[in-house]
């Protein structure tokens, strides 16, 4: 998608402070953090939103999630915990109009909502 | 697990306003709800959080996200967005020690943390 913020940021267009990349994601910290710790992981691929998943998509979450686990892992994260979060559409607060992970902790969390 | 409050939702012994249930899932109304619909869908293999994960869970994990999707869907949620969320561990404020996945949304929510 030529205008879309992550997928500039995933195609190196748009500086972030990536925490990791391989083929199929990206992971970078969020520039407005609400904890210690925040990072974003986006899947390459542009995909809008939970909502606009598609059945194929079934196994690249399934990676999302453990990727997920891994970043939180080499973030110091996993003794202490974390929260995982995915905004989709209006109600939500959806932000950037491509799929995005939060990862969040480094200290207790407020409320889910 | 003999005594986890969620694989006794899983197996019928506690009750629960259940949303949907197959083999693999059950989902049901949060007794706590942070907004209008508010449903826990959790894995009925008994696992703690999504730091516990192992590698053979993946197609468990994505499957879980498709299927928040589609009772997202049926519940209303999908034209004004909903967020989902995993709680792991202290930090997040994770309450029941088995992994689920909270599908929040019915109304503007407030911050992810």
């Amino acid at each position: 998608m030529e205008d879309c913020l992550f997928c500039k940021i995933a195609r190196g267009e748009i500086p972030a402070k990536k925490r990791f990349e391989d083929d199929e994601f990206v992971a970078f910290d969020d520039i407005n953090p609400k904890a210690q710790t925040h990072i974003l992981i986006i899947p390459k691929k542009h995909i809008t939103s939970v909502i606009d998943l598609m059945p194929e998509d079934e196994g690249l979450m399934g990676r999302l999630i453990l990727r997920a686990q891994s970043i939180a892992e080499k973030s110091n994260l996993s003794q202490d915990g974390y929260r995982l979060c995915i905004n989709s559409g209006r109600h939500s607060g959806q932000e950037v109009d491509h799929l995005h992970l939060h990862l969040i902790g480094g200290n207790p969390l407020g409320p889910i909502a």
